[in-house]
């Protein structure tokens, strides 16, 4: 249910802040084709975080050092919304199921006369306000079940292919973090196993990060609707039920840590509050283990935002990355460039 | 509830046939060290079942072939009890229970004198299956939650390394099915992912079935209990709570695979109707998929049963498997050997 609240604080977010334009500054030519054969992080620049990430990395792969740790054990486990990709002004899967609900209007003539449908289709934000927590579960339900799992792979793919972000202007999964995707190859290229643990939909996510990220699908954990297996002589289909599995936010990301990795992750990442469990999780870890936080202070490049924001707030967990000396990344000054370079 | 059925009548099956001693008749020498080099199923006869693996084997891993398979769709699922080690006279899950129940007495002297303990603890067979369904559930329940993850683990790995079968007289992880073994080598080395999808709990064989079958923890899907998290003043941990989370059983096996793995195995094997599922499953892929199902034939070295079982029960998949030409291991005629040589 908390989930449920927080989804409905994400609509009055885009209600609040939709149709900003924002200036995208990026400097392109900040990463220098030459220092990527021997710096690993090449668009991060030359401070702590990145120190910090390598010194990890060194000694729990070295194995004469007493902090080596055997591949098998080298879990990471990566927050997507906000630490992977952008989440301003709200988390891209819901104007997901926006768009889709403007996609499906043509076959669901009652919507242009239905809450909150009608709202979403008129652009009524206003409405669609005041069709709260209740309005928000009919858009995701409706948009997100009653349809079998390759259909709504498909519905995702098209979308992403397609829809442009409100105000950067540009396809979503062009906002994913280019210093975040070459720690990803990092951890690989030193045998980590890496994962994204997300609160946002497992089969949204699977339906196109695999590529970007370099992570398969079985490496993808997230929140689930419920399921239901038919047969149909011959021809089995899995079917999507408008109904919430599971919440992999907050305590629900260790427990589905547990539930499918079954062992404790030596590298966590996250931007939020969210995050929070699972890196305390991570951190209680037998090995040497590495907690970092995505910090949002780049107005300008991205969106600055923490202890006040009702997407991706940041206050608990940098609390307790100050009190326990986890890695916390200031975006603003430690990365070269947020997005990859077009 | 099915399946708490069906434990209620795995319970009638310890008592039917508790301490009937058996033979184990095994060949040793059968496996020939100087086959081992360029037969990569060394254990199996020169039979059809294991001409169509290697055949299948061969056309998906050839670039050339049309029916090739990138590496990262080739997933490859196995159920665990009766189809990787043996499951008579009872799930072996089961008799970790009961022993757990008189290992756990002396803590608990209320069970002295309360059903379902009180039968466990004088070997009353007779009472335990009056006690039915809601009994077991209280003994799986009183072992299996209560408890954390780690102290869970440490339960079960005292047991597998003490415990003996009650009519093979050893320990039960010495029960694996050599054949089967040599079948996850072969894929592995062929570049497939090698899952176990089985109705049995995922931390009870998580505990200690990583090294046996060469599956890290990750790569193990079962039915699971509840749990929680608690962050304990910087000590977290996850406890297992008396409830059911899920059957990975039936429908459950499709349905969890598309949860925790996300895409279609193209290699599907198991013993009994509760695999069925799985088998179409994997049977619809676009993929050239391969469907194994492991008839227990062998009244002498293993067990011998099928359509009338109340464990293991084959039946629809035996016809399923002979309508849409599945391969069918025949236990007897097929392994050279049954368990590794000790």
């Amino acid at each position: 249910m908390k989930s449920l609240i927080k989804f409905s604080f994400l609509f009055l977010i885009i209600l609040l802040i939709s149709c900003k334009q924002e200036a995208q500054v990026e400097n392109k030519s900040a990463v220098k084709t030459e220092t990527v054969i021997t710096d690993p992080l090449p668009s991060w620049n030359d401070v702590n975080s990145k120190k910090e990430i390598i010194a990890y990395v060194d000694v729990v792969t070295d194995n004469n050092h007493p902090d080596f740790i055997p591949v098998k054990d080298r879990i990471s486990v990566f927050d997507n919304d906000g630490n992977l990709w952008s989440e301003q002004p709200a988390y891209f899967q819901l104007f997901f199921a926006i768009d889709r609900v403007k996609a499906m209007a043509a076959d669901h003539p009652e919507w242009k006369e239905q809450q909150p449908f009608k709202a979403v289709l008129e652009n009524d934000m206003e409405e669609l306000k005041k069709q709260g927590e209740h309005g928000l579960i009919q858009l995701v339900m409706a948009t997100h079940a009653g349809n079998t799992t390759e259909e709504f792979e498909s519905h995702v793919k098209d979308w992403i292919a397609t829809a442009k972000h409100p105000t950067k202007n540009v396809a979503y999964d062009k906002l994913v973090y280019q210093p975040m995707l070459e720690l990803l190859r990092y951890l690989r290229a030193n045998d980590f196993k890496t994962y994204v643990v997300s609160g946002g939909g497992v089969d949204f996510m699977r339906a196109f990060v695999t590529e970007i990220y370099g992570i398969p699908e079985e490496q993808i954990l997230g929140s689930r609707i419920k399921t239901k297996f038919e047969y149909n002589d011959g021809k089995p289909k899995i079917v999507r039920i408008a109904e919430l599995d599971f919440i992999d936010d907050k305590e629900g990301k260790p427990l589905n840590i547990q539930k499918i990795i079954g062992k404790k992750p030596i590298f966590s990442s996250g931007n939020s509050d969210g995050d929070l469990q699972m890196m305390q999780w991570t951190a209680s870890n037998k090995y040497k283990s590495f907690m970092l936080y995505v910090h949002h202070t780049d107005s300008i490049r991205e969106w600055a935002y923490d202890r006040e924001s009702h997407i991706g707030r940041l206050d608990k967990g940098l609390d307790q990355a100050k009190k326990d000396g986890w890695t916390v990344i200031d975006m603003e000054k430690d990365w070269k460039v947020i997005y990859p370079p077009r």
